[in-house]
C-alpha cells in the first residue's frame, strides 16, 4: 500500500515554516508499514491544491493532506480538493450546530467565517475535531482514499492518532514496523557510533540508527515482520546487546523523557525536589513539571537570574560570590541548599553557568555547574556544554536532570 | 520565474528528519523574488528521482534538489538525473584529483567509494565543493536550469550562498519579494480574519496570509515589486490599516517575540521584573530570560508548584489559599506582590491556573489567573484557555506577556 503526502499552505513555500506535519505523519506510517513514496507541497491556491490531489491519486492509495481547513480566506483545501474530485461543496449544517455548540461553551459566538469549515465536498465524510474547529474530511474513490486534515499541528495529531492511523492500520494488514528507542545522554554521537559500529554493519534487519540533539543521542532500532511479536523478538537480542555495551548511558529504553524517568524515580523513593535555576532562566522546573501529577514530587524552583537575586532568594553567601563566583561549584551547591530549604524539599538541584555567547566573570561561554544537596549527601559537577545559548541550556538540563537520575538509582 | 524544489532521501519520506534545506531555500528565493510554487520529496530510487526532476521540469523554470549526492550506495541522485535528461554518466578525471587531494591535504587517502562522485550526467557542468566532497551540478535545457547539490544541510548553504543563488539573483532580475509580519495576541484567528476581511478580497499585491498558534496570530503582509523600496511602499499603507483596525492586539510589526517587546520597554523604563509561576512551570521566566542581556530587567522567577510553596516562598496568605483557592485572582495578587518583594523588582508578574486535563478546586482545566503588581498600581484578571496542557501553558504565557506589555505602554 502506498501513501502521498500533501502539505497545503503557501507558508511552507515561502519557506517559513518547515513540513513538520509530513514527517510527523510518515514516522506513524512507517510505524503501520505503509509505504510513502512522495511529499508534496503546494501554496494556497485552488488550482495547485487541485493538481496536487490529482497527482496524488494517480501514484497512491492513500492519500493524506494536511493544511488548508481553517475559517480564513486563504483556506481552501475544501475547494480544491472538489475541484480534484470533480464534485461540489455541500454545507452541512450538523457541522454547523456542533461549532455553534462548542464556541458556546467557551462563553463566545461562533464567528460567521467558521462557516466555511461546514462546507464538505459531496460525497465525502467527515470527522468532527475535538481539538479546534477543521473538520477532516475522507474520500473514497477507486479503491483509493483521500485524508484531509488541519494543518495546526496539535489538530492533526490528535485527528491521525484518534481516527486516521487506526483505519489505516486495519488496512495495511500485518506487515509491522516495530522501532525500540535507546536513549542516552552523557556520551557523544561519534563514540556511540564507534561502540556499536560492528552490530550496526552486521545488522539490515534489525537497523540501527541515530540521532543527536543536544546533550542526548537516541539510538533507534527498527524491525520488520508480519506480526509485532515477530519484530519485537527481533529487536529484544540486539537492544539488550546495545544496552549492555553503553552501561549507564541508557536513561531509557522506552519512548519517556529523561524527566519522566525521574519523576518515576522520585514517586518510587517518596521523595520531593526544588530548583535553583541561573542560566536555563526556569526551563528545568518546566521539565520537571511536564507529566500530569507532577506536583507530587516536584516543589518548585528559584529562578534567580541575577546575583543579588541568588543572595536574597536563595541564601548564598556574598561571600561565597565574592570569592568563587556565581558560576563555581561552590555557589551551585549553596543555590541547591536554598532551594531545599525555602522549598522544605528532600532534594535541591541547582544549575549555574554562562550561557554565552560572551564570557561571565572570566569564565567561557557553555561553562556550567550543577549541584545536588539532600540529607546527608551533596554532590556537584562542572563541565563544558557545546553550542550556542540554547543548546547549553539544554545540555544543563539533561545534565542536572541525569545527575538527579544517577543519585535516586545508587539509592534504589 | 518559478522554482521548484526536490528533496532526495528515503529518510525524509520514513519521517526521520524534516525537509529544512527546502525551507531553507524557499526563504532564500523569495528574498530575490523567485516564486517557488512547489516542493517535491522522493526517496533513494532512480525511478522515482528521474520521474520528480521530469516533473518538475515540466512547470518550472528553476529545479532545485538537495540530497543523494554522496559516496554510498543509496546516493543515486547523479543517476537519476542522468535518466531525467536521457545522457549517460561521465567520469571527469578532474573532480577525482580535486578529491584526492582534499584527502590528502587532512593525511587520508580517498576511499573508493567517492569515486562516483566524480560522476556528472552528461553536458553538465560541476561546482567544486569547499565543505565536503560532492560537486553541485548544474544543467542547462531548453531554456531551464536544474541545480543539484548535497543534502547535508552546511554543504547545501555553502554551494546555494556561494555560487547558485547570486546566479539566481541575475536571472531573476530586479524583481523582490518583500514580507511584513504583524503579530497579534489576545484574539481568535477567525475574528482577525473577519476584521481584515475586506482587505484581503481586495488586495492581490500586496496579499494577505494568518497563520495561528496557541494565543497568536502572525498576519503576514507580502508585496512584490521591482525594488525592495517600491515594494515596502506598497506594504507601508495597508499595514498602517491593518495595524489600525487590530489596535492594541497588535504585539509588533517587527518580527520580534512578545517577550522582545516587553524586554525592549522595560529596558526603555529602566525597570526590572521577577515572576511567580504555578502552572507554566517555569516557562514564562525562560520567556523572559531568552534575550541576551535579559539580566538588566529581569531578576527571576520564583515557581511554588504547590500551595505549600506558595505560602512560604512568595508569602501568600493562608486565609487566602483556604478562601478563594490557588487559582484566583486574589491569590495571583499576592503571588505577584511576592515576587516584587523577595527579588526587589519594580513589577511583579504572576500566573495560576488550571492546566489541566483535571478540573483543580472546582475550577475547570483551562482556567488561568493574571496578576501585576508594581509601586502604586496593581491589576489582575482571569480568562479562560483553550485546548490541552500545552496550549493553556502557552496561553497563559502570553496572556502574562501582553498584561505587562499593555501596562508598560499605557506608562510612555
Amino acid at each position: 500500500m502506498r501513501a502521498e503526502i500533501l502539505g497545503v499552505g503557501t507558508e511552507i513555500l515561502l519557506g517559513q515554516i518547515c513540513n513538520n506535519n509530513a514527517q510527523w505523519i510518515s514516522e506513524r506510517l512507517a510505524e503501520i508499514g505503509v509505504d510513502v513514496l512522495h511529499h508534496q507541497a503546494v501554496g494556497d491556491n485552488e488550482e495547485r491544491i487541485a493538481g496536487a490531489f490529482r497527482l496524488a491519486l494517480s501514484r497512491a492509495e492513500i492519500v493524506l493532506s494536511t493544511g488548508g481547513l481553517g475559517p480564513t480566506q486563504d483556506d481552501i483545501t475544501r475547494e480544491g480538493l472538489a475541484r480534484a474530485l470533480e464534485v461540489r461543496l455541500v454545507r452541512r449544517p450538523e457541522i454547523e450546530s456542533f461549532l455553534r455548540e462548542k464556541y458556546r461553551r467557551l462563553g463566545r459566538s461562533m464567528p460567521e467565517a467558521n462557516l466555511q469549515q461546514c462546507d464538505v465536498p459531496e460525497g465525502t465524510r467527515y470527522l468532527l475535531p475535538d481539538r479546534g474547529t477543521a473538520p477532516g474530511l475522507i474520500c473514497e474513490r477507486d479503491g483509493k482514499s483521500v485524508y484531509a486534515v488541519a494543518g495546526v499541528p496539535a489538530e492533526m495529531r490528535e485527528m491521525m492518532t484518534g481516527t486516521i492511523l487506526p483505519e489505516l492500520a486495519e488496512l495495511a494488514g500485518p506487515t509491522t514496523l516495530v522501532s525500540r528507542l535507546l536513549r542516552v545522554t552523557g556520551i557523544a554521537e561519534a563514540r556511540v557510533s564507534e561502540i556499536l559500529d560492528d552490530l550496526f554493519r552486521a545488522s539490515a534487519n534489525p537497523s540501527i540508527a541515530y540521532l543527536a540533539s543536544s546533550g542526548e543521542v537516541k539510538v533507534r532500532l527498527t524491525a520488520k515482520a508480519t506480526t509485532r511479536g515477530e519484530a519485537e523478538a527481533l529487536i529484544r537480542p540486539l537492544a539488550e546487546e546495545v544496552a549492555e555495551r553503553l552501561g549507564a548511558h541508557v536513561f531509557t529504553t522506552g519512548d519517556e523523557e529523561l524527566e519522566q524517568v525521574v519523576g518515576r524515580d522520585l514517586k518510587a523513593h517518596g521523595w520531593t525536589v526544588a530548583c535553583a535555576e541561573s542560566l536555563t532562566g526556569g526551563s528545568l522546573g518546566v521539565r520537571l513539571s511536564l507529566a500530569p501529577g507532577a506536583s507530587v514530587y516536584f516543589k518548585g524552583s528559584a529562578v534567580c537570574y541575577t546575583p543579588e537575586s541568588k543572595r536574597k532568594v536563595l541564601g548564598v553567601a556574598r561571600e561565597t560570590i565574592e570569592r568563587a563566583g556565581v558560576v563555581s561549584e561552590e555557589c551551585a551547591r549553596e543555590m541547591a541548599r536554598g532551594a531545599r530549604e525555602i522549598f522544605g524539599a528532600d532534594i535541591g538541584l541547582a544549575l549555574t553557568g554562562v550561557a554565552g555567547p560572551e564570557p561571565h566573570d572570566g569564565k567561557p561561554a557553555g561553562t556550567v555547574c550543577v549541584a545536588l544537596s539532600a540529607k546527608g549527601a551533596e554532590e556537584s559537577s562542572s563541565f563544558r556544554a557545546p553550542g550556542d545559548r540554547d543548546q547549553v541550556r539544554r545540555w544543563s538540563e539533561q545534565s542536572a536532570l541525569d545527575t538527579l537520575r544517577r543519585f535516586l538509582s545508587r539509592r534504589s
